[in-house]
């Protein structure tokens, strides 16, 4: 080609986030089979934003008051989540080649936060997520979160939606 | 890959929503060098919607009288608009192998519409576009044109900002 775009096909970063739902290994997925190139040097970073909790308040937004029991049992839960998360997202990765460094990152944050932090932080080329990543009513007051990162980031961003024919 | 998504990487079928903005060439760009497999058999599809004139009512918003003249003038500019956008994105896509199909099209309309409308008429499998498309006032009001398109197309998008450093 006459002119060259920034972004050789060779050694790319791509950011993928990933979370608990559905169409967030779908977009991993899609993006396993449509963009990452198997003889290139491709890097992949699978991060995971784990949702703030009321670590140094013991009360919730009702006014209870949380015991240090449950809080660490929710802390325990929400560790275990991000476990859950990554080890499937890195199931998904299995088949590529050796050359393709797959990294994974659990950062604390809401995930609009975290994607727009990590990915200027990491200066990757290519941002992949899912269409949403919150509930229906939270995203009617927020916004969605892919939203967000469109407007925010500065590098391409690749928003993939789960076809209804795969729920 | 033990699982696999839809859409295979080969035979593709990726629209690329052009304009006369330079974001759009450095998005077209960004696609050949990243997304389309030269070994592939890609084809793509160049789109430019033409925005919508007064061709009805010969009276424009302030309430002037257009003569049949200045109608012609501004069609044939449009037109001749429509011509550039196109040959410059086909001159972007001249390297690429005879395999992969290169097909234009020029659409009446709206682009937010005008995208939605022909990724889903043409069941393509990724739109690929700039970040904007509009002016800074009228984005303001409508939104964004890649907002509006994630939000709506049921396929993956892919949003490609210009650089700043690239101006």
């Amino acid at each position: 080609m006459a002119e060259v775009a920034a972004g050789e096909r060779k050694g790319r970063k791509i950011l993928v986030a990933v979370d608990e739902g559905e169409e967030s290994g779908y977009a991993l997925r899609w993006c396993l089979n449509n963009i990452v190139n198997q003889d290139s040097k491709d890097a992949l970073v699978l991060l995971f934003a784990k949702p703030p909790r009321p670590v140094y308040s013991a009360l919730d937004g009702s006014g209870y008051l949380f015991s240090a029991d449950i809080l660490e049992t929710m802390e325990r839960y929400s560790n275990e989540v991000a476990d859950q998360v990554m080890e499937k997202a890195k199931n998904s990765c299995a088949g590529l080649n050796d050359d393709i460094k797959v990294e994974t990152k659990v950062v604390n944050g809401d995930p609009r936060d975290v994607i727009c932090q990590v990915a200027e932080r990491l200066n990757v080329d290519l941002v992949v997520m899912g269409s949403h990543g919150y509930g229906l009513i939270k995203r009617a007051f927020l916004g969605s979160v892919s939203n967000h990162c469109a407007q925010n980031l500065k590098c391409p961003v690749l928003i993939v939606k789960k076809p209804k024919s795969h729920d």
